[in-house]
């Protein structure tokens, strides 16, 4: 079908204002966050209904049209990017017009949206009721909650409340074909065969494209105290996690890890982002406690802690949050990382996990093999410890230039994931596979998974039109 | 291939007194705990390693022999059953001898064990280190974690720890041809590539053999308190679930409902449970709380809440455990109630979900249509509400004998089912389809559904040799 013609099927089922062309206007859709992973499609759509995305589906399906799905363009693997080529056409779906609020059961604590709703919306719409909706990250004012299933996002929160994908109970899915798979049930309780949206929560729309969801909510914590320490080194940091889960259990609902390189480029290129501690101790954590109790104090509990740990010289300094506005600035210096290392120049970016234990050891390997490899420079070592996963940044040495750095890109990601898989742990721990890690999938993957991987794209996706690019497409 | 010769390929694996033949010894592997199910098979086998199995599956695979795997043999739906026939052979492979620990990492709160370690086991291996492991039910003493994970199992604790897929972080299944799949890392967060083992969990063998798992363990309760108390209906025990989930929050861990001829059943067959209130009562609910700390008076603040509901007419009686000892006599009542079913004559047992707000239609209207139907009986209504599940048995009118009843089973389960999905239910909560469900798993299945149901099923297990007569196969 010649591109004019298809574009006359898609404005009638999107309207013509839904169907962009205007190559000015898709620009905004081809490039991730980062500026790292930039596309190309001559074709974006902004559907509104689950039967219109099923109607393009079958339009793409039938004359063999790659589809990426798209939501808030905040993949940080190029999961989110189309590559169109003349070889084969790729359009984008874009969710964005997906944002319906479609059923809220305070008694059964779900609720039903469309794929395109705003990760904020969705905990502003809990909280308005009481309830609560953990995911959180600092992307959460513009990502989707289509595109955080498919990457099976995790954030802040996980410690206490698990991946995106635990708080899950219903998908609708439009299959590669057009068909509509539609499991939208409020039950925490469901065994008939196989558990399908699974499948397709994490797969980073591969297998489909998801149209709507069914959350678990969970009860409003009516009280938190937040805390900001540091401490001398990463094995003080797991003592104090160790003894903060004993102490807590899992009112523990927050233990970030950030590096003084961090804590400096934040106060550096974010001067608005006050940071209480000095930012010469060489690691600082953000911990924090929830409780759905008022009645017990929290900052009184935290502190008993915090003295003891200062008592048992884990850690040498720390201030308790004396107001939710306190409370807000500490977690603004640990989300504003990620956009302070863009100030900073050139960097090669890492998202691993290992367990636990191995936090130290991650982090003391990993700096010396690349100071080896590639020279001294700064690098960002921050993230959810409390859940074994660690950013990791690695910045420019001074001695070379941008061009010659980036070049390295891929040996420098080898030998920090070869770490990470060493230490029993994951080359990629929430951010996914995308683009970005598709040859670190291929090699350290035992070939028997990456044969059942190609066995459920090929029989669910078996012409490859869902994000062709991407996984294991 | 004849069947002594490949008894001679199986006692070469696994040694002869594994290898079971003697019909009389076998026929404890050929029928469930109710009673209902009863099966055959001439082998049944009892490896002790993984690579034991790959090689059963091996033979099996070339043979095109049918596997039915087994564990503590406590499956309510037939799950665990052989169907050997003339036509085609079913051996059972029973992991009762895959009992190792194999790692328990205490920093990062996992366990790595064999496929048939007992259930209890796990609890107090995690108990022993101060750490918990929250998977729960009465069969905890002889059901294996296998199982458990095949059936994605449930229990008394899943609404502040969900099911058991939410406590597994690797597994190790033996795939239909022989293959080993290997991903025992003990990781909260690892995006890479389709979680494959999510397609295992709750499986019921028909995917693969579950040979090892890596288990999420959590902080240890320092203190619970656990209160029986009575209401005058469900729609009283919801109201009391939603005060109860506000106040307690997550630390709410069991909201068990009882009906008064389940407690009248327990104290009739099973005298050395005693009911510390009157059995008079309609209904009956065991509600607990667990806390992680020990300077909270969890039992004060379980009298408060008891009561303000008191005071609010949610309640009409109550009683709060005096000691570890009571609360584990309130948990043996519930525990007792499959038991004293059993003792009451025949029974059609359902095990069915609602979102948690439709709890009171699905009794009130499961009792009102099968009243109709049948006549009137004796109904057992009891469960997780706190989860929107309930197991719903309905006992044999005095008017019909014991075979006219029994016939019944298929139109009864039919009527309580057709109930439970109208109100947005499942008719498999957490028991799963088995044999006993496949034809409702057909019948309630749109087909969009049940295609995608076959299609993972052919693309994984293409001779159909695992499980072959239960849920898809």
């Amino acid at each position: 079908m010649q591109q004019e013609v298809l574009c006359v099927a898609f404005e009638s089922i999107v309207g013509k204002q839904n169907c962009i062309t205007d190559p000015e206007i898709i620009k905004t859709y081809l490039e991730d966050w980062r500026g790292i992973h930039v596309g190309f499609t001559p074709i974006v759509l902004l559907p509104n209904s689950t039967q219109s995305i099923a109607q393009i589906m079958k339009i793409c399906f039938d004359n063999d049209i790659g589809v990426t799905p798209q939501g808030g363009n905040t993949s940080l693997c190029g999961a989110n990017i189309p590559h169109s080529t003349k070889d084969r056409l790729e359009i984008v779906i874009n969710s964005s017009k997906m944002n319906q609020i479609l059923e809220l059961d305070t008694h059964n604590q779900s609720l039903i949206v469309q794929s395109g709703c705003i990760l904020s919306t969705i905990q502003a719409i809990a909280e308005d009721k009481g309830l609560f909706f953990p995911l959180s990250m600092g992307a959460e004012g513009s990502c989707q909650i289509g595109g955080n299933i498919s990457t099976n996002a995790g954030g802040v929160n996980v410690l206490k409340y698990g991946m995106v994908r635990e708080q899950i109970m219903g998908l609708e899915v439009v299959l590669p074909d057009g068909t509509i798979f539609s499991d939208l049930k409020g039950l925490r309780k469901d065994n008939t065969g196989y558990d399908l949206k699974q499948l397709f929560i994490g797969a980073e729309g591969t297998l489909g494209f998801i149209t709507a969801v069914c959350l678990k909510l969970f009860s409003q914590p009516m009280s938190y105290s937040s805390a900001l320490v540091a401490v001398e080194n990463p094995f003080m940091a797991l003592e104090l996690l160790k003894k903060g889960k004993a102490f807590f259990g899992e009112n523990l609902t927050g233990f970030e890890l950030m590096s003084s390189s961090c804590i400096q480029a934040v106060e550096k290129y974010l001067p608005s982002c006050k940071i209480p501690l000095s930012s010469l101790y060489p690691w600082h954590i953000l911990i924090e406690v929830g409780n759905i109790t008022t009645d017990q104090n929290n900052d009184e509990r935290m502190v008993v802690f915090l003295e003891k740990a200062l008592a048992d010289t884990l850690i040498t300094d720390g201030i308790v949050a004396n107001s939710m506005q306190e409370r807000k600035d500490f977690w603004r210096i640990r989300h504003a990382i990620p956009e302070a290392e863009k100030y900073t120049g050139p960097a090669i970016y890492h998202d691993i996990s290992v367990p636990i234990s191995k936090i130290p050891e991650l982090i003391e390997q990993s700096i010396a093999e690349l100071e080896q490899y590639i020279g001294k420079s700064t690098v960002f070592a921050f993230g959810h410890v409390g859940d074994g996963n660690l950013h990791f940044t690695k910045g420019k040495p001074a001695s070379m230039d941008k061009t010659q750095f980036l070049n390295e890109t891929a040996n420098v990601h080898r030998i920090v994931h070869e770490v990470a898989v060493q230490l029993g742990g994951s080359f990629s721990a929430e951010h996914g596979i995308g683009t970005k890690l598709k040859n670190e999938l291929e090699h350290f993957s035992d070939p028997v998974k990456l044969e059942l991987l190609r066995t459920i794209k090929n029989s669910i996706d078996p012409k490859n039109i869902m994000n062709p690019h991407k996984l294991i497409g």
